[in-house]
C-alpha cells in the first residue's frame, strides 16, 4: 500500500486507528479455547467487529512466536483474513547484520518463503544502516523504525544527549533519512511522548508516525493528534488491549467494536480540522 | 547452564568456539534437498561433525523464521538435537515493551508454550530496562545483550559520543549492570571491534562476551583472544559461514569438522595462557 493509498483509506473511513492484535491465549475468552485455533478465531471475530472503524492491523509477533509453529500458523491465517484495504504491520522489532536482516525481510515480506506478506515491519535501529536497508529493498513495503518508544525504558538510551546536541532518538530520525523516505519509512513514537512530538515533526514533517500507547499505556489521543498530525494525517494510532480485551466474555467482539467506534468518532473530529 | 558449568566445558573441550547455525535453504548442499526436512538434516550433520570441537551452538532465528512454521519445526528439532553439554543461544535480537518481552521470553525459554528452551537469547538494548528484564526473570537463563556489533552499521549509533563522555555502547554496558550480573548476562561484541575490547573489559571484566565476526566477516581470533579473554576465559567466539559452508558438496560435514577443529586447536593455544 502506498502513502497516497493509505491517506485515501483514512479519509474514506474517517479513521487513523490501528488495532493491535496482541492476542494472548491466556487472556482470550474461555469459550473460544475449545476451537481448533482459538487465537485465529479470536482475531477473526475482532477483525469482523472493527474493520469498519480502523485502517490498519498490527499483530505483535511476540504473541504468536510464544506459541511455536502453531502460533505462526495462526498469524498466517490472521494476515490472510485482514481486509486488503487495511495496512498490515508486523510488529516484530527485528534488526540484525545485513546478511541476516535480508532473511527477516524474507520472513515478513516474501509469501513464497514464509507464507507471510505484510505491508510493513517494525525495525530496531541499534545496529544501523545495513540492519535496516534489506527491508527497504522490497518494493511497495515499509520499514517502521523505532524512534521514541512508549515504555519507561525509553529513558535509558533514547533520550541520551549526544555531543552533537541531539538526543539519540533525534539522531535516529535524522540519520535514517539517508536510508529511506516518507514513501517507505515510518517511525514509532510512543503516545506517552507527546512533549517530544513537536521536535519530532521538525525533523520528519512528512512521514507517517505509528503511535502506540493510547489506551492501556495511558497516552492521550487528543494530545497526539494535536502535536503529531500533518496535512496528510501522518498518524496511525494503535490501540491493542483497550480494544481487544474490552470484555473477556462472549460479548468480546461487540465490546471491541464499541471501543473501536468510540476511538474512530474521536478521530473523525480531529481529521475534520486538517 | 551456569557460568561455572560453561567454564568447565571450555576447559574440558579446550575450546570456546560457538558454531553459528545460520542455515539458509538456498545455500545448503543440493543432495539434502530431497529429504523431508533439509534444514534439520544439514544441522544434524553439522552438529555431529563439530560437537567435539565447540562448546556452544547459535542458530540465528532469522534463517528459520524466513521459512514460516516449518522453519520453526526445524529449529525445534535442531535445539533438541544439540548436546546438553553445549550452551545454546537463540540469536534473535528481540526486545519490546515489558508486557511483550515477557512473551518473547516465553518463545525462547518456555518449552511448554513454544516447544523451545534455549539457555540464552540475544536482546537489543534500544528500548531499555523493561525490554530486557522479563528475560532475566527466568531462572538459569541468560540474556546476551547487544553492545558493539560486528557490522558496518555499528558506526551509526553505537559509537555516538554522549555528553557524559561515554559512547553509547559503553552506556549500554554500564546501565545494564543494574539489570543483571555476570551470572545471567553476556554481551555481544563484534570480532571486528578489537580496538574497543580493552575499554569494554574495563567496564565488564567478569562477564562472558559473545564474539561474532570471526571468519566470513574478517575478525581475528588471535586479537580477540588477546584483548578479550579473562581468567575464566570469558569468551564465546562464534563462526558461522566459514564452518557450516566450508564445502557445498557431499563432504560438507567433513569439511565443517576440519574447520571447527582448526579453530579449536588455535583456541587451545590461547587457553593454555590463562
Amino acid at each position: 500500500m502506498t502513502k497516497a493509498e493509505l491517506f485515501e483509506q483514512i479519509k474514506r473511513k474517517k479513521s487513523y486507528l490501528c488495532v493491535g492484535l496482541d492476542t494472548d491465549i491466556k487472556k482470550i475468552p474461555k469459550h473460544l479455547l475449545d476451537s481448533e485455533d482459538p487465537v485465529f478465531e479470536f482475531n477473526k471475530a475482532i477483525i469482523d467487529a472493527t474493520a469498519e472503524f480502523c485502517v490498519s492491523y498490527k499483530p505483535n509477533i511476540a504473541f504468536y512466536e510464544a506459541m511455536g509453529p502453531k502460533g505462526w500458523e495462526s498469524l498466517r491465517k490472521t494476515l490472510d483474513y485482514i481486509p486488503k484495504d487495511c495496512f498490515s504491520i508486523a510488529d516484530a522489532k527485528r534488526g540484525d547484520i545485513g546478511n541476516t536482516s535480508s532473511l527477516y525481510a524474507r520472513a515478513f515480506f516474501d509469501k513464497d518463503s514464509s507464507g507471510l506478506s505484510f505491508d510493513s515491519v517494525t525495525v530496531a535501529p541499534y545496529m544501523g544502516a545495513d540492519s535496516v536497508q534489506p527491508f527497504l529493498a522490497f518494493k511497495d513495503k515499509w520499514v517502521i523504525l523505532l524512534a521514541l518508544t512508549s515504555n519507561i525504558g525509553s529513558q535509558d538510551f533514547q533520550f541520551s544527549e549526544l555531543n552533537s546536541g541531539q538526543r539519540l532518538f533525534e539522531k535516529v530520525l535524522e540519520k535514517s533519512q539517508d536510508w529511506g523516505n516518507a514513501q517507505n519509512m515510518m517511525y514509532v513514537v510512543g503516545a506517552t511522548q507527546t512533549e517530544s512530538l513537536i521536535e519530532i515533526r521538525k525533523i520528519v514533517p512528512d512521514h507517517f508516525l505509528l503511535i502506540p500507547g493510547v489506551g492501556a499505556q495511558g497516552g492521550s489521543l487528543e494530545e497526539v493528534s494535536k502535536y503529531g498530525m500533518n496535512n496528510q494525517c501522518g498518524l496511525l494510532v494503535n490501540s491493542s488491549r483497550a480494544i481487544i480485551y474490552a470484555s473477556d466474555g462472549e460479548d468480546f467482539a461487540e465490546k471491541a467494536s464499541n471501543e473501536a467506534k468510540k476511538v474512530q468518532q474521536e478521530m473523525e473530529k480531529y481529521l475534520s480540522m486538517i
